[in-house]
């Protein structure tokens, strides 16, 4: 069986991991890939369009996820020392919406850099992440051991 | 126009930077998300089936590629100072190849770690990105500044 991370470990780093990897699929089939910040709420990853300056696309991207739905995160952290590595990756569904307010609250808890940059650019626009499936893996097999 | 790196940053940082993350199409049009290490050599980039253990699956997923050798990699670099963010995106063609004695040379000389891991877990197998097109994404716009 393969080292997995532990159950606890999972759950603080959906809780506190400050970036993830947002893996989706353009129209025309090929993947698109860009770093997002998130917080969880309400039993969702919520990720905003925030004040960040923004590449020429960025938007338009998110169109991307009216067309194809299913994304994927990467949660991970490399290390020098490979025996550290790990990473969990979550297969989701991912849905435009607007303000929420659960989910501001926890993404200004979260990053204080939003008491700087604005949360949202424009009008509210979170995306939410509704997990369908979690795998997870580590160089270290820690289920078992001490959190 | 969108702030983005400088080339002679791109060229240092697809010489150098550790980690990368792949997002590749599965069969069934879902993305698919991991973490990777690489080397540069003859104009492309290339990721060893090294000794490093495996989730179930890895090599699985290895056919991907043969079905969509369209791929995406992510170089990016997240910091609690929104200031220092900075991510780098190259869309490529995936191919899986034996093993490439310049492609290994740069990989050990890369990762000093192959001293103590098997660079490659059986048969000599590497995955050559070849790159499509370059997207980069900086905070702070470093064109024209000092490197």
């Amino acid at each position: 069986m393969s080292p997995r991370l532990s159950d606890a470990r999972v759950e603080r780093i959906l809780d506190t991991w400050p970036v993830a990897r947002l893996a989706s699929v353009a129209p025309g089939g090929s993947p698109h890939l860009v770093p997002i910040v998130f917080a969880r709420a309400a039993g969702a990853l919520w990720s905003p369009v925030d004040g960040k300056s923004k590449s020429s696309g960025a938007l338009a991207r998110l169109r991307n996820l009216e067309h194809e739905p299913r994304v994927a995160l990467l949660l991970d952290h490399y290390a020098d020392d490979w025996t550290q590595l790990w990473w969990l990756r979550l297969d989701a569904t991912a849905e435009i919406t607007g303000g929420n307010p659960e989910a501001e609250s926890a993404l200004r808890r979260k990053y204080p850099q939003y008491r700087e940059t604005a949360l949202f650019q424009h009008t509210p626009t979170l995306v939410r992440f509704t997990p369908i499936r979690l795998v997870s893996w580590s160089a270290s097999d820690d289920r078992g051991g001490p959190e």
